[in-house]
């Protein structure tokens, strides 16, 4: 690995001590000067490590619409927006909601209380407003609840001169210039072109014969894990979101999908790990204990049922103890291939791969898989046991039990999370530790199945 | 989750009919109408679907130049860089290369054995060869290694006009023009600008007074996901590469970013499934086994050690076999807290939040996180096996071996992955069903170690 230097990375823009200093002793020309001159994301990050008197002077220090571009890099925890939001004064926050972009906006406002939203609303600028009500709609996680209205559309009987000219005068609205939509009479997405196609052509150029007419576009209830997948597929920079008749609605950024595949991977990675929102940091063991206890408390339960189960063998472990020293190892093996299988179909759901494929191909091969790596197992710890303990017999119990819960499991892995999806149910409750433990007790039902089974020959 | 429509998706751009005809039929002029008209990523997917007959027919249809942008979206399996390489003349195969964007020639000959890079470097047109050999030195998975050449850099005296004159000249030939980049005679990086700035600005400003001069720029060997970091939390489309003197050496875009996220993403989640390249698509049983057994091999021998500890313990079960029961629910639940201790790790050093944190904060925040959490389970566990069992002792015993298991495995899970970060090893080793086993072991020692100190009062 490369040498990260992370602990200097974001000082290294942000002069703490000048602004600190600038901001208690009420130097407001020198704070204004150093602050509005850094990146949103470093004011909005001097901004997080202030107390609540400071940031009331920030308040004043800065207008509305100063403070709405450092707003929409404060990468919301909802407490953090309230709070923040409940120190303004509400026409200063209404003030610089309807000055933020209005995706950006909306990400805010769907954090507050619905009182709080209609009140904010309604003392908004009015056109921002609009937009924002228009967008707050759409359900969350689709394209809409991300996409921005604040796009250029122009049509295409122009030429290039006067497509720059409504450029120019759009771009301080625009959330991005460099893609142009070209659409028609009824809002019909017609076409697109790139900023960079402007700048290359004749100005004298029509529009309709310079446009791409094959638009690449989403639907505005589409996944947003879907929208992510053909931005990163295409190499675009924003992709236009259209209705089911292809009126263009909105704009979905490249900045806005780098947050959803941030999000959507933490999310599948939690799952795997039988956590709860792993992104926010624990600031002290409780609020990490918290997170963490649900899954353990279901697993415990779970637990418990694995034991009442082995309960229920206790007679024959009464007879042959030794049986119990490779109840770890069954149950461990089983959690281990579910959880593999449980990924690979996670993954292939994600990525849509597993979609195109006929279920019956895809069950065949996982089961084919478990074979294979079962018998592998099977068969290596067969060896290993006769070698240890001398008995055969023991070998052969463990090595199968090992080879026919290493094909069970692996198709309880693959299949839970496919069988979910088609059921449209969150595959969240097919997570990692779920599928461990089911699979531990299905590994303990077949070891202790054909151990009791074939008692006879244990004891002899 | 919203409806997705993946499977008719990719379909609606690429008319495989009308292609798959023209091909075959020789079609020349009608292949080319349609072809070049879809967009370099419907090319590839196109592509991928033929078989080697009809692919060499592409390579008479299109130009080298044509071609380089449809390789540009091949994304790769190395296989299918060699296979599709090795089909075309290496004239063709070294113009193709030539016209690539340099950081993608370079992500194909990284795929190729030394001998062939060098002969397509010989043949190839000298100016893109030696871009390309410039890039090849970097340290894979650096700044330096997903970088490109293909900027666009100007002086900072000179104005507007003469700036945008240079980028329209330059635009052909750059990755991104949305961002100019203003070096000083000496290729130090000054300040940047992004064409929107340049397209909004009076033609006679002078660029030295409307640049940014605090460039946020990353150095030549900084880990890649750091930098994708910085392009997540800034929102830019492109970031400079510098040298530690400050020098430009190229840029990084968010094209390439978004596969560096994908790639991170999805390594993090295999190593806590414990399985191999989990992105290329297994087509039968035996690959998919393939990639599954190393670690299921691994883990059948640490699972072999646990076994024959729980030996070392057999006089304790013969006496007392109920013990055995509790087994998995001791090693499942210790499994479980690892894994979540382990994400939260992981996570934590992804992100760089870790880092900036004291050690011994960390490891007494953990420490509490599994007290509190051992403390509840332990509570829980013991009240559950007096009701079950009307055994208080037997209660006690498992309650304070889930207690103390709890501690351990906590910690256990989330200093490994610390340790070996901070040791430069690859924390693949410590991955999820690694850590799992090692909890296993810890559980069962600690389990058995109570039960058997305690005998006297379990026979009784």
């Amino acid at each position: 690995m490369a040498e990260a230097n992370q602990e200097t990375t974001p000082r290294q823009y942000i002069n703490i001590e000048l602004l600190t200093e600038a901001l208690r002793t009420g130097n407001i020309v020198q704070f204004r000067n150093e602050f509005l001159d850094m990146h949103p994301y470093n004011q909005a990050e001097f901004f997080k490590e202030l107390d609540e008197e400071d940031r009331l002077n920030i308040y004043h220090y800065l207008s509305p619409e100063e403070m709405a571009g450092l707003f929409e890099n404060l990468d919301g925890e909802e407490h953090e927006y309230r709070e923040v939001l409940a120190e303004m004064s509400p026409s200063y926050a209404a003030d610089m909601l309807s000055n933020m972009y209005a995706d950006d906006a909306v990400d805010v406002l769907n954090e507050l209380e619905k009182d709080q939203v209609v009140s904010y609303l309604t003392i908004m600028d009015k056109e921002a407003a609009d937009e924002i009500k228009e967008l707050l709609h759409y359900e969350e996680y689709t394209a809409g609840s991300i996409m921005t209205t604040e796009y250029i559309a122009i049509v295409a009987n122009q030429t290039v001169r006067s497509a720059m000219h409504i450029l120019k005068n759009e771009a301080p609205r625009a959330e991005t210039i460099y893609y142009v939509y070209v659409i028609d009479e009824d809002r019909h997405l017609v076409g697109v072109l790139s900023l960079r196609d402007l700048i290359v052509s004749e100005d004298d150029a029509m529009i309709s014969e310079i446009m791409y007419d094959r638009v690449v576009s989403v639907s505005v209830g589409e996944d947003q894990e879907e929208v992510a997948r053909m931005m990163r597929d295409y190499n675009f920079l924003a992709l236009p979101v259209v209705d089911f008749q292809d009126h263009l609605l909105g704009i979905i950024t490249v900045d806005d999908i780098m947050d959803v595949m941030e999000e959507e991977a933490s999310d599948d990675y939690s799952k795997l790990a039988g956590i709860a929102d792993l992104d926010s940091i624990d600031r002290n063991p409780f609020t990490a204990a918290k997170k963490r206890l649900p899954w353990l408390v279901i697993l415990l339960f779970l637990g418990m049922f694995t034991a009442s189960l082995i309960g229920r063998f206790e007679e024959t472990l009464n007879k042959v103890a030794i049986l119990a020293v490779f109840i770890p190892l069954i149950a461990g093996m089983a959690g281990n291939t579910g959880t593999q299988a449980l990924a690979v179909a996670v993954r292939g759901i994600a990525t849509g791969d597993l979609e195109k494929e006929n279920k019956w191909k895809i069950i065949l091969r996982e089961a084919g898989t478990g074979f294979i790596t079962g018998l592998t197992c099977g068969v290596l710890i067969t060896l290993v046991v006769y070698f240890w303990k001398g008995d055969l017999f023991l070998g052969c119990l463990v090595g199968i039990s090992i080879f026919i819960t290493l094909i069970v499991a692996t198709l309880a892995g693959s299949l839970v999370p496919l069988i979910m999806h088609r059921l449209n149910i969150d595959p969240a409750v097919a997570s990692g530790p779920f599928i461990t433990t089911i699979n531990d007790i299905i590994s303990i039902l077949i070891y202790f199945g054909i151990a009791t089974a074939f008692m006879s020959y244990l004891i002899e």
